[in-house]
Parts: C-alpha cells; structure tokens; sequence
C-alpha cells in the first residue's frame, strides 16, 4: 500500500494551534492505521503551486499518487474506501455516514462558523443579521442534542462523519458555545478522549511548535 | 430502475420559492434522466416521522428503495452512482468532482449563508464579526473567479458539483453580490440557463402556487 502525503502551513500563529484542519485528516488516518507523511507549504507566502493544489489557499490537502484531494470531506471518503475501519460496509448503514458527513459540514459548520468569527472577533453587537445566524445555530445545536440523546456516535460504530462533527463541535466548545448541550459535550468528551485524536493533537503541536 | 421518492413541503412563504432546496435535486434527476416522483410534508407542523427522515426538520430528503438520503451532497453522490451522466468515469477527474462537491457546500455555502442572512434582515451594520465574515466571502470568490478564469465548468463536463456551486452562488447573485465578479455571474448564467434548471424551477414554483 502506497504511502499518501498530507500537505499542512510549515507554520502558523498560536491561536489556530490544535485546530488547524490537517488535524482531521490525521485523525482519520490514525485510526485508519493507513501509513502518512508530512509535507508542508509555507504560510506566509502562498504561491500558484499552492493554489493549483488547494485553489483557496488553504491548507490541507492529501495526495494518493495520481489523485490530489482538497476538501476535507472528500479526504473522508477517500480514506473510507482505503479502509473498511471508519466505514460501514451495509448500505443502509453506509448512506447514514455519507448524510452525516455532509450533515456535519454543511447543516451544523455552515451554523458554527459565523458564532466562531464573532467570537474571535470579541463582537457581541446584538444586530437582526446576528441574532438570526444564532438563532440558527440554537435550532441545530438543539437538533444534535435531541439526536444524540439517543446514540454514542452519529451512525452505529465511530466513522468518518464522527471525526467531522466532533471537529466541528469542538470549536464551539472551545468558546463555551455548549454551555447549555449537555449531549453535545459529551460526544465531543468522548469523541476526542480516542488515543488517535490526543496523539494527532499533540503532533500538530509539535509539528507547529517546531518552526517557532 | 425503481423510482426515486423526493419528499419536499407542501407549500412554503414566497421568498424562498425559487430557491428552496428540492431544486438541486430536481435539478440532478433531470440531468441524469432518472425517474422520480415528489412527495410532501406540512410547512407548518412538523412531527417526529419528519425529524427521522431529516434531523434538523429541513427539506429535501431522498428515498431509493431502503435508503433514505437527507443532505444535498450525499444525495448528488447517489445520483451519481446511480447515473454516469453528472460524474466522469476516471480516477483523477472524479476525485476532482468530489472535491468540488463538498467546496461548494463547505468552502463556499460557509461563506454565503451569512450574507444572505444579513441580506435577507436588511442588516447593513459594520460591526467587526461582520466585517470579518464580508472578508471571509470576498476571499472565496475571488478564488472562485481566479479558478473560473479557465474554465467552463468546475471539472471538464458539467457534473453534481456544478449543480451545487451554481445554486450557492444563485443566492449571493439574488442580493447582487457578484456585481465584481463577472466570471462567476457568467458561470451561474451558463448552468443556469440549461434547460433542465429552466424546467425544475418552473416545476417547483408551480408545486408551491398550486398549494396557496
């Protein structure tokens, strides 16, 4: 089995330290148990080859010989297809990922990342705009909490969207966002207590705190 | 070839007639020439048996035989799987779809959902949140029209992630935010002025004028 490659910042500021997205993916692979190594981009000048990689700029992507993936979901389902451990083999069970997946990066991120920006930010101006983006994080941090009062993880056993939605929870926490979503922080306790995910966070640490 | 059940509201207020997200879907059926059929649930009360189908009490989801699909990406890669016409055959163009799938849903809709909002509020105040969050958007399309320079559609043949792209930047084109953006105004034009949009957006408006 080919050995893939994940391109990260060769650096990055404090703040963004143990949330950059190379996490995510590291964290799949771990548990995956599918052989990586580390190729960086700097962050402070990104130039066209960066952007014919990642045509935002941003970082991570992951290489697999001829196919170059950009978007963290679709690294996902990629590492699903390399290994049956994240990934339901029933159909039924399958579809439930694939929603989740996409739930956890559209339905619930699309909500969150307005709340994360304003927070760091230090912006608490209660304008109409404001208060309808948290209104629609309330109604989605509302409907997870009523999901997962009935579940461990989103489909049966931990999977890919785990690592998503637990990612994506995790920023919100970060800002107290789960004060009152008991469920919620208990996914996220549980989902980030996994020895992959404490030792991909502390790579990513040493990672950027090696180019200090 | 069994038919699809695609389940939307009965009836929904005007403004979002148009624009409701049973279009992508439709949208996808027709492109790919698979036989399917709508079905409704209450606008106005919705209960427990819709909270199963789709967690956060939204519309659209698709049935097919045992599987039930609820998040936009998840039911283009079934569409995909179940049709060649929306998604290429080989390894490195089809992960470029996929890539440009969840960019259009995460990268991109991330980006524009907030404006909308604000848009949709009459909220024009600039506070610091806000400004970041207009940033956080100017930056993703200016990516958008540096990527869109070269090319006709997001990967060689139109495809699902174009379906998905043109319909998030639909709605920022809707409050005239691609006024500095002409090669994403051309792009949304060219998709949507494809027969099968102009068909499924008559038929979605006609679903709900039939209902007042």
């Amino acid at each position: 089995m080919s050995e893939m490659v994940l391109v990260t910042f060769d650096w990055v500021p404090e703040i963004p330290r143990g949330y950059v997205r190379d996490l995510r993916v590291r964290w799949a692979l771990e548990e995956a148990n599918l052989p990586y190594r580390i190729e960086t981009v700097p962050f402070k000048s990104r130039n066209a080859e960066h952007f014919s990689s990642q045509p935002f700029g941003q970082v991570p992507w992951l290489r697999d010989g001829e196919i170059s993936l950009f978007e963290s979901g679709a690294i996902m389902l990629h590492v699903a297809e390399r290994s049956e451990i994240l990934m339901p083999q029933h159909a039924e069970e399958r579809a439930g990922v694939i929603n989740w997946l996409f739930a956890a990066l559209n339905s619930v991120e699309m909500a969150t990342l307005p709340y994360s920006i304003f927070k760091f930010n230090g912006d608490e101006e209660q304008t109409a705009g404001r208060q309808a983006l948290d209104a629609f994080l309330q109604s989605r941090l509302q409907h997870m909490e009523a999901y997962l009062s009935r579940r461990t993880w989103l489909v049966d056993t931990f999977s890919i969207a785990d690592i998503l939605m637990a990612d994506v929870l995790r920023l919100v926490a970060r800002f107290d966002g789960l004060a009152e979503y008991p469920l919620c922080r208990a996914y996220v306790e549980r989902a980030t207590t996994r020895p992959a995910f404490a030792k991909v966070h502390a790579d990513q640490l040493a990672h950027f705190a090696a180019a200090d």
